[in-house]
């Protein structure tokens, strides 16, 4: 897009490891394989090896496990930019499934389009990586909220 | 809505056999512990019991797995419809998150609006169980695309 | 669906009016052609005469207008269930097109679907009527927001 | 993002002249005062001015106009990529509304995320301009389906 982005600045300075704590606590991520692979200030990475528990009929990833990790990936992007004391929670998101989530793993890069003080919004885009070449196979567009007051832990 | 939707006519008489066929291969669902409730004309209800498993940070059903659910749902509501050489694949979903998937099981019942030759647009609803009591946790509105020719197996 | 809804119940009882006169100032709406045509708890119908300044390539009501129409029925069924003192603005929205918007005149019938305090999630159909007959031709899924105490005049 | 995306080469040369002829066509935009500002293979920005008819009751540019805007700019980017006796229409699309559309006018930048035979997935983001400073005001996410053999004229 030709015209710039407001860049974003975290509002605490711990939000990685605010990020991977929640991450740690979401039992759902674990039981389907995702692992968080980078979480930088309005960006989160989440990757998810192809393992046989979470295909579909013709084997590749099921189309809403790679919606759940983009949902992810995105709403931890949100949640770099939120205060320590707040929760973060996805209000909605639309998922476009472009290719197969082919190969060997998928990693959904996850970013902040626009930060607001209640309402975030966030884009994911999935890649399939096979043999180290990527292909964007999904991309994700999503709206969170950030409640304040209500710390995660 | 006051006015009157299309009837619904399926164009295979063994449409749930084939939908139980081909859900039964998808080892996401069993993975996350779903099972197919109902399977009838332009109609598909997915269960799925709460399980440690699928939880997110604060105990409810993750999110990313109600999607998972309510695309499902409605993708096979779809492919109630389709001839019986047909697959159909999700195009896209928009899923908005209302209340915590709380209970002791959500169901996620699939719709379809409108059959198309090749798109078919559908909707799922998704409750979450109580002791008996529902309460609408998401819904989601889903664009699929049936390919001709293409039969699953 | 299977599972009932909740009943809505506006928390003004001046509801119909606040509606009426929000969409007497929108001056988008009048220069598209479109009426108020009812105004319930939980549910607007808005109308849309075809007329050439709105149409499309192929002399259809342009897609994006009937977004636009949509998008203002739905939300308005929203401001039916806000406290007089709020205002009302949409966060995000959805628009399958499934036929063109072919025909005299089209109708888009907004819904609630859950009223939340801060966000509410609408729906709305849209119908296009040719000597009578309806046809359905496009389907809104919308997340609104409440802003309280920011009565809109 | 950080992985690279698939550049895109356009079917038919004469692309940019058949998307102008077309956007000619659409009455609705020129009843908006829409203009087609940039069409570049993958690419087209569509500008249009501030003017009473298109506001809502805040004053600013209607949330549905800012949709309808946001449609045609990335629908017409997806245009560039087909062949020259195609026609585009859309399947669907998501808004998100970010920030008021203030300002001396809007433009919408889409472009082509990944451009299939038959599906093509786009974005648009919407800027508000005032006095030459940009605000993000919102984004789109979109689905378009092109149909062979059907060209406009």
């Amino acid at each position: 897009m030709s015209a710039p982005r407001t860049p974003f600045y975290p509002a605490d300075a711990g939000f990685a490891g605010r990020v991977r704590a929640s991450f740690a606590r979401q039992k759902a991520m674990a039981h389907l394989g995702a692992s968080l692979a980078e979480v930088e200030a309005g960006r989160c990475v989440i990757q998810l090896q192809h393992r046989e528990e979470v295909t579909q009929q013709h084997g590749y990833i099921h189309g809403g496990v790679v919606g759940a990790i983009a949902d992810s990936a995105a709403g931890y992007a949100a949640m770099t930019l939120t205060p320590a004391d707040a929760s973060v929670l996805t209000v909605s998101y639309t998922l476009n499934l472009m290719a197969p989530a082919a190969g060997d793993h998928i990693e959904a890069h996850g970013e902040v389009v626009r930060a607001g003080r209640t309402l975030l919004v966030t884009r994911a885009d999935v890649f399939a990586y096979n043999d180290g070449e990527a292909t964007l196979c999904a991309t994700l567009q999503q709206t969170i909220m950030a409640l304040a007051n209500r710390p995660e832990r």
